[in-house]
């Protein structure tokens, strides 16, 4: 997150202030505020496929499904726990691979083994981010299947993609025009204190669908009756990817509209949030990218004013780099599973074609059926 | 274009016909379609990358900016125009590059020496795609700037980004709900006769804006009046890639909404549409998926259909995937001047450290004040 803020901030020095070149009709979308935004996306966008680029960064697999991404500071760690992971070379994918024991039977399992040793790596202290314990689990998951559930604090150290919810609350103003509710997030939350942010904001946690979620934040957050939720469209979704101290985060976040009538006022039921304000869409541009706004939620904002006309291509030639950089494809970052299946594919036929067999490899991760020749000490 | 339709033809005949595993609820959304259109751009998005990982495919180089892609069976073609184009193995990337000569003076010069390579190669009758000569300009543009203009029949040869706009005609029907407009193609258009298609589409050409296109268009194609067309909403764009046999489609469509009251019936003033449809938005994904409609306009649609809450995450698990999928980053195709730049930083570091210099490369295409000395006969 530092990282993003530093280059939100390093923009706002004037380096890249955009000017006549980019910008064909500044005064009408905040063009330089939202050049920044393309900079600060560029940066992140970046280190977009560290799976595929950085050799310190390796998949982290679950019953044969490549499910997060492990940075080597943290593998160096996990290689004291080779009952709950082996940490090998996998030689036809020509990549280090971090896999939980897949002699651990069910769910229950492997969430219980995967949490032991959490709980031992937040006593010694040597990550941040299990400083911010929650006490709440995130469910990680692959085509659709639950594998396990983790504490959410640690999501950044295995690089599991996010979810969370957004809901833009807007009013079509008669003079003011469309018109955006920020929240500002209380001073005692754990993330992002006393930051501007979208007027609800969630993530998924186990048990909870999309759109359910949506409406129990829209109660919590911002007391929002049930005659106006029922309003609320699902417009689709953004995704980024960011790294920082606290480790990587792939996130999609699955965005909501709901217009609000001009006299309605939210107010928080939950103590999450300190105040809110109704702002024009321009103003609201700015806002965003001043350092009171929380950086991951940037993003929701700028979809919302893009599908509503606001900031358009007309408005910034850097427009179609913006959308595309709204939406990188996360999913190309957990690819292993296919990319080992298309290299044991060109072997086979290689095999046929030579009729002798490959025996340099040492990975058979995806023959989950064998654990115990694999290099595992017995399940627990 | 043929590669997408027959995988939409073949996920069609049953092979992969999604089911409850995928589907929470299938009604709704039109839940087996969606699946299609996700194996569709899948299959698709695994030539998302043919810049970097298709040796057969090099880039196109400009005045030192990559505006194109060229696979093999151009490149050997072009070979014979060496005073036009250099082709070479840059050993600093690693890649090899088709480069426009940089001794051409300016825009013109450009158009007019790439042109008539294409007017031979047209005669010569080897692509598909110059048979379709339209005498309609595509500007070649990078960062902003217009470097050229080329015959639009020619810009997949070149594999150019190309960008075009759809207008998504709509009604709030009071009884059938959100309906949306399609019009049928005439049977005498140069690309998709007679297939079904967005009410309104067209692609840029030179000289005009984004937003001017698409009033010019919908005046064209659907007599859309100017106090209705004021409605026009900007929402963003859509990005995809394919390959077929008439050469590379790297395509972005900037969509626009139109709200159109529900007794307004579009028109066609220009020839180009034989009918116009008015369909429930849950008809429109239907329709989408047969072979009647053009492939390269379902995902406009599509993201329609995600904006307007018709697609969900909680109804279509592969949700995020194809939100992803419509936004392919076809800006990571152009980034052969990034490489180059920092393949050239890294050596100059590594230089500074030993002393040495390193002599094995004959890559000088960014130093462009050298062109005769490169490899090139003289410029015309």
């Amino acid at each position: 997150m530092r990282r993003v803020m530093e280059t939100l901030r390093s923009t706002k020095n004037g380096k890249n202030c955009g000017g006549p070149k980019v910008y064909q009709n500044e005064k009408s979308c905040g063009g330089s505020k939202v050049y920044q935004f393309v900079e600060a996306l560029r940066s992140t966008k970046l280190c977009c496929n560290p799976g595929l680029q950085k050799s310190d960064i390796r998949p982290f697999v679950v019953e044969g499904q490549q499910v997060g991404l492990v940075k080597s500071e943290v593998f160096k760690q996990l290689l004291k726990y080779p009952e709950v992971f082996c940490i090998r070379d996998c030689e036809q994918t020509k990549q280090g691979v971090v896999e939980l024991n897949p002699a651990f039977r069910d769910y229950n399992e492997r969430t219980e083994q995967l949490e032991k040793v959490l709980r031992n790596l937040r006593l010694e202290g040597l990550f941040p981010a299990l400083q911010g314990w929650r006490d709440e689990y995130f469910e990680v998951k692959s085509e659709h299947r639950a594998l396990l559930k983790m504490e959410r604090a640690a999501t950044p150290l295995f690089g599991v993609r996010k979810y969370g919810v957004d809901i833009n609350g807007y009013v079509r103003h008669p003079t003011q025009g469309l018109c955006i509710w920020l929240q500002q997030r209380s001073n005692t939350k754990e993330t992002w204190p006393g930051k501007w942010d979208n007027m609800v904001g969630g993530g998924l946690s186990v048990g909870f669908g999309i759109k359910e979620t949506a409406i129990k934040e829209a109660a919590e957050e911002a007391s929002i009756p049930s005659d106006l939720v029922k309003n609320l469209v699902s417009a689709g979704c953004v995704s980024f990817y960011f790294e920082s101290r606290q480790g990587l985060f792939p996130n999609t976040e699955y965005v909501f509209d709901l217009e609000l009538p001009v006299d309605f006022v939210p107010h928080n039921a939950d103590g999450e949030v300190q105040a809110f304000e109704l702002l024009p869409a321009k103003e609201c541009v700015e806002r965003v990218f001043t350092p009171d706004f929380k950086t991951t939620s940037a993003p929701v904002v700028i979809d919302f004013l893009i599908r509503h006309g606001h900031i358009t291509a007309d408005d910034v030639l850097d427009f179609t780099q913006i959308v595309e950089l709204l939406h990188v494809p996360l999913q190309s970052l957990y690819t292993y599973k296919t990319r080992l299946e298309l290299v044991q594919k060109q072997k086979q036929q290689q095999k046929k074609l030579t009729g002798n067999e490959d025996t340099n490899c040492n990975c058979d991760c995806l023959q989950s059926t064998k654990p115990t020749e694999n290099g595992y000490k017995n399940g627990p």
